[in-house]
């Protein structure tokens, strides 16, 4: 089952750049910043309503998120959806046709998460995320 | 005041298209499917949550969404923030250094609304609605 958006991923080059300028205008300051080493980015949470806006800048240069900044510069990088259970969206997914990027859920930031293909889903990258 | 994520808006070349294969892999359905000739898109709003994935889809080749097609292909054009006051938001903005693409409220899907340019956010797109 879908349940709601748990945030949006914009790649940047500087967190702590782009956290100081969102704050700026915005006036909204994170509630959490994180390395996460496993997946080679640093992050930041910045709540909005019932969904967060995710600020993440690469740490290393094997990341799809640092050859996302390469090719298409910063900018939107993915949208998380929260689901009940991941492995079962993943599967259900895959079985309507759709092309996943995690067969099995993973633990991520956001829960036990899974990703789905952007040529599935109109060049949208769709993170499933299971609060766990 | 920033309120919520109104909606994360996805361009797309086909909207019928579009909605038939997100509603196959997602389960989701639209809750509305209309045309703005105004600024010149069609568009279809799923509900997830509290908030909406908007899919649009140019009528006339004038538009900006019709350029970024071109020049980026299908993906994730905007996202809209809902606010309380979108000229005092603008305003805000625009006094704290941030450049605006619309200086002052106009009627939109969302609202009354207003677009700050990608420049002043990591690249990201973001539409003000306050609801009227």
């Amino acid at each position: 089952m879908i349940k709601r958006i748990d945030h949006v991923a914009v790649a940047v080059k500087n967190l702590d750049d782009a956290v100081a300028s969102f704050e700026k205008l915005f006036g909204l300051k994170p509630s959490k910043i994180e390395e996460i080493p496993d997946q080679g980015v640093k992050a930041a949470l910045i709540h909005i309503g019932d969904t967060e806006l995710e600020f993440i800048q690469p740490i290393n240069p094997d990341t799809g998120v640092a050859k996302f900044l390469e090719n298409k510069g910063e900018g939107i990088h993915h949208i998380c959806i929260e689901v009940d259970d991941t492995d079962a969206e993943l599967k259900r997914i895959e079985d309507q046709g759709g092309k996943l990027i995690d067969k099995q859920g993973r633990k991520g930031l956001a829960g036990k998460i899974g990703f789905i293909h952007p040529k599935s889903v109109n060049g949208v990258l769709i993170e499933l995320a299971q609060k766990v």
